[in-house]
């Protein structure tokens, strides 16, 4: 089964095209929790997932949440995917990118290693840091296009000919592979121009981050993309919604919340 | 004492701008070393910084070479990284960068948690991505300009109004920090764009890989750098220089020949 029907089938099964973002933070976990220990984080996410994974079609570990705190972070890191196994989809969001050599060790840590099903990459370096992932032909590689942070002015928005780095991004990785195991990263945050990359990738599928604590708008956002292949991330607004006894009633309501939301205009 | 003073000290005390790389792979260890235990990372590690230690300022580890070893890498990782101590500046390559809060955990795992000095940066994600490791003002960051590898045609030769990707990013990136703890990335298989970069920066430290097996010409190169601050790193060439009994005796050799290399044109 190739990447992108992987994870149409969890989209179809779970009507859902809600990913649930794990970037897990020992400082912000709900009270019972002992926040001086790692294993916590594991704790933590277990809870999410059980709670949140009937309405989640993916979930997106951001590795550097748990690099934070060294091998014991990558433990709880590898035994979360684990947990999810074949649950979900998971995406490690690792944002890597290298020499070829170097990328291909990063891919067979994230695939290999790690057991991930996708990983997201930065295009900087161009070419052959970008092949040894898409190599993975059953992975999906998400590379960095548009991203939802304010600093995606600083140098993905510089026209050349007439047109964004961005969108030659997108136009040049668009030959190095298809639609079956490549897609990109589009923040939330820029409705406009989501409209216009449809236009260019209207097959390929889009990993949104950037809905909730970042402030995108859900109704602007999926009036560009159309019915397009998305998955949109939301992390701490779901995973954060609540801090006392009821945490997880909190969560499994924000989950159907965003999940109810996408559906109304998809 | 700023980042930059601190390696001045280790290139003025050691008379040599030489970085080893520490790209340590499993399948080309030495016949001495069994390929099958990640143990003998750290082991080869060990040996090869004990015989370069009086002529490298520096050594760099390429994170991918551990992470694709999973926990057990990072593991060795960290042991590398206490073992070289204060011997010699470690820079963390690891190429991170994300929207700010994940940046910030990043540079806490390279600093914090691993211990290195420094770290390699990708700047496509912007001012946000880069500013948290900034705010290590006893760390230095390098940013990735212009990359060693084929794939730096790709996007990082653009031409914006007249002037190539590389240069918009070292131009913004030099607002955003000093020379005393920001430096950049610059492959020394392009000299001469090398000499319009320091027309820029002449005061900042470069880390330059790409000597070596990636085949940058070490004449050429440094009659474009002057005698500007740099490292200049030798990872494959100089850690792979033998692989039976007698491999340490080449390892010197090569590390010596690079060092005596490199201060015959500086």
């Amino acid at each position: 089964m190739s990447a992108f029907d992987r994870i149409y089938n969890f989209q179809k099964s779970k009507n859902s095209v809600l990913c649930v973002g794990l970037d897990t933070d020992l400082n912000k976990l709900p009270v019972k929790y002992d926040r001086n220990d790692v294993i916590s984080l594991l704790e933590f996410n277990k809870a999410i997932i059980d709670i949140t994974n009937h309405y989640a079609c993916a979930y997106k570990l951001n590795f550097a949440f748990y690099e934070q705190y060294g091998t014991h972070g990558f433990e709880v890191l590898k035994s979360t995917i684990d947990y999810i196994g074949d649950s979900a989809y998971i995406i490690a969001d690792a944002k890597r990118g290298d020499i070829g050599n170097t990328s291909s060790a990063y891919a067979k840590s994230c695939f290999d290693e790690f057991g991930a099903d996708s990983i997201t990459v930065a295009p900087y370096m161009g070419y052959d840091s970008v092949e040894p992932f898409l190599r993975h032909k059953d992975k999906m590689t998400f590379v960095l296009a548009l991203t939802s942070n304010p600093g995606s002015n600083d140098f993905q928005r510089l026209e050349v000919d007439g047109k964004p780095i961005y969108m030659h991004v997108i136009e040049k990785c668009s030959n190095w592979g298809d639609k079956n195991h490549l897609g990109f990263v589009v923040g939330a945050t820029h409705p406009k121009d989501l409209a216009e990359i449809r236009d260019i990738i209207p097959e390929h599928f889009l990993l949104i981050p950037g809905i909730g604590t970042q402030g995108g708008n859900v109704e602007q956002l999926l009036k560009s993309n159309g019915k397009a292949p998305c998955m949109i991330n939301v992390s701490r607004d779901i995973i954060y919604a609540g801090f006392g006894d009821d945490y997880l009633n909190k969560v499994q309501e924000k989950a159907i919340y965003y999940k109810d939301e996408f559906n109304k205009y998809m």
